[in-house]
């Protein structure tokens, strides 16, 4: 029996958001622009280059949705095609390589951390190639709810991205371009309110060259951040988990810090509140303008810097004596998270409508979450501060 | 000062939601088709007629945006504008008299069932007119969050969305078009698990006649529905609930109920669950192929049967004993009605999107929620039997 097609289809219905025209723009708004994958690390089609025609009249794109995953007993040694060459140096195997460790790490700090809690892991491959390794540490000592996830998809891009970006000529009718996409995501919510929630993703992108295309490249980009969200502002705590966020980007280019600590407030801003979901750090997308060397070394930066940025702080709250009613300001503030996530945040929203494994992408949302009727702290409170910060952001360091 | 112009004013940036292309489409999928408004009761601009030019090709419609509310002191007689003539035997000032009647009659009952709760009001107006009155009650004895919100608004749809219906020349330019929209909405969350959750929505639209397009019509519609969600099923309740429905339907049309029970079923469908979000009651959206009076009729019906159909299930079921674990699922399955409305209500994302009364749009969120990794009822259990009724409606009676 051959084996099936990509592990993306294409179906007749049309998504509006999948595609959205704005991530086809050159726009500097990265509300608009800009991508973060839910824990299954699924990947935006990236703004190839500046369109050269009026995008208001491009065909809307079809939508795409993922073939059913399939859970497996055991994890693979490797999500990679055996065409991708299994472990050899490539960006792929390396990424891939990569994102194991860091889940694998991450883990083991957080089990540390907790004490009681232990990860339950899930794996599962897709038909067409690719695969993910869910874990998730549910009501345990510390945390509330804790997954850390990593994805591999092949899949194939509409001609219509690709034309869209190479302003083709209309009479050109190019084929599906193979993508694949590989990333690691994790949301991470304690129990105690003064321990702030934390997310971190990292992903990698890369199209073949198209075949009927000649002479057009092969695209990759890489993608992710790292941010911060708690329910009170603790001013050492944020000024540490930014430190390590600048450490980490100054060690690569000295503007990658202030570029992507704006990046971050400007992306998970939940506009019809007007505030964004916490305290920021680091995020950034599409970046393919330096040597890719280079960004994979700065991804795995990034990925290695979420336990010392991370755990010190859980280490110093996770103890913390709280009352009944700042437990209600987090969970109020994890009602602000469900609703960045579900609306706005693209990982999510394209996850859902394409059909990616919904416990793997819902695992982000806090165990419980609260919304009160027109709830407003009292100013110059604590609750009040964090609030105050979420709608204007502030340097820490 | 001369007056500010209409209430809702056309921004530069596109949303690819607000209007989606499956809005003008002439699909029998209520999934894309349809629309519910969240408690602001914002409009959904119909599929005035089925589009006769390919809608892909289409310009991209605008977003639309709403003024700032001023919150009021005090109620005021009308929302409506002084042109629209007060008091008069209008369909817009019935409507509006009809849905102020409900809101009153609605929140009387439950203040009466819960007995320790009472509605807060909160009134405002808009500066191009029309305006609303959010009642709600939270942390009562019987209700965890109840609201009972009504509002009027005066907008200006983009002529996009009147030339697709018509198919005009290319070469016409309509200016925008003024349209009414008036509606009752409710979301109402007790605490106990076994009594279920109601949602009810009534709305009438209407716009003006184009003036630069001779002979183009004036257009209306009704939509609304009432369903319920309960955490378990007991049968008598729901049949009870559905044959109030029935009743309101029948005597008006007896295809009302099996179609309108049907296009419930299809329009609260979270997709990504393959689930709907609860038992279902009737839905309609579009609503203008029948004469105008009988409409109006229809709704005020609908809107009447609400406390009928619901609070003697309510008396039943408010001091049922209940643990934990229920008290869990019902969390859970809260989670769901999170979900469906943040990610697919079209009322809501709308109001979202648009800058409508934020507080107004989300009192529908129940107080708490809970999301659990990968959770699954044992097969058989009530839980299960729920789960089963969400996930293959049945007849109730």
């Amino acid at each position: 029996m051959p084996p099936p097609t990509a592990a993306l289809s294409v179906p007749s219905s049309s998504s509006p958001s999948l595609f959205p025209l704005s991530s086809f723009s050159s726009s500097n708004n990265p509300h608009v622009s800009s991508f973060c994958p839910a824990p299954t690390a699924l990947p935006k089609f990236p703004s190839l280059s500046k369109p050269k025609t009026p995008l208001r009249n491009l065909t809307p794109l079809s939508a795409v949705s993922i073939e059913k995953e399939t859970l497996i007993s055991e994890r693979p040694h490797t999500f990679l095609r055996e065409a991708d060459g299994g472990d050899d140096g490539s960006v792929r195997s390396r990424f891939q390589r990569m994102i194991l460790e860091a889940q694998e790490s991450v883990c083991s700090a957080l089990e540390a951390v907790d004490g009681a809690g232990k990860f339950k892991e899930d794996a599962w491959t897709r038909p067409g190639g690719g695969g993910g390794i869910s874990r998730v540490l549910q009501d345990g000592a510390v945390f509330e709810k804790a997954g850390v996830n990593i994805s591999i998809v092949y899949g194939v891009m509409p001609p219509e991205a690709y034309r869209a970006a190479k302003a083709a000529a209309d009479d050109q009718k190019p084929g599906p371009i193979p993508f694949f996409a590989a990333g690691i995501s994790s949301v991470l919510h304690p129990k105690n309110p003064f321990a702030p929630t934390l997310h971190f993703n990292y992903r990698y992108f890369e199209t073949d060259a198209p075949k009927d295309a000649p002479g057009a490249p092969r695209q990759w980009w890489f993608g992710g951040g790292t941010d911060l969200t708690p329910a009170y502002i603790f001013e050492e705590d944020v000024k540490h988990f930014h430190s390590i966020q600048k450490k980490a980007c100054d060690k690569f280019d000295p503007s990658f810090y202030p570029r992507f600590k704006k990046w971050c407030d400007d992306y998970f801003y939940i506009k019809h509140r007007g505030e964004r979901r916490g305290l920021g750090g680091i995020f950034f997308d599409d970046l393919n303008d330096y040597d890719q060397e280079m960004l994979l070394s700065f991804a795995t930066e990034c990925a290695n810097s979420v336990v010392p940025a991370y755990i010190p702080i859980i280490e110093k709250r996770k103890d913390t004596p709280f009352n009944e009613s700042q437990k209600a300001w987090q969970q109020l503030r994890r009602g602000r998270y469900v609703e960045f996530n579900l609306v706005y945040d693209r990982g999510t929203t394209f996850g859902l409508k394409t059909g990616g494994r919904i416990e793997s992408i819902l695992v982000s949302l806090p165990l419980s979450a609260r919304w009160e009727y027109d709830h407003k702290p009292e100013e110059g409170s604590e609750e009040w501060k964090l609030l105050d910060a979420c709608i204007n952001p502030k340097e820490w360091i």
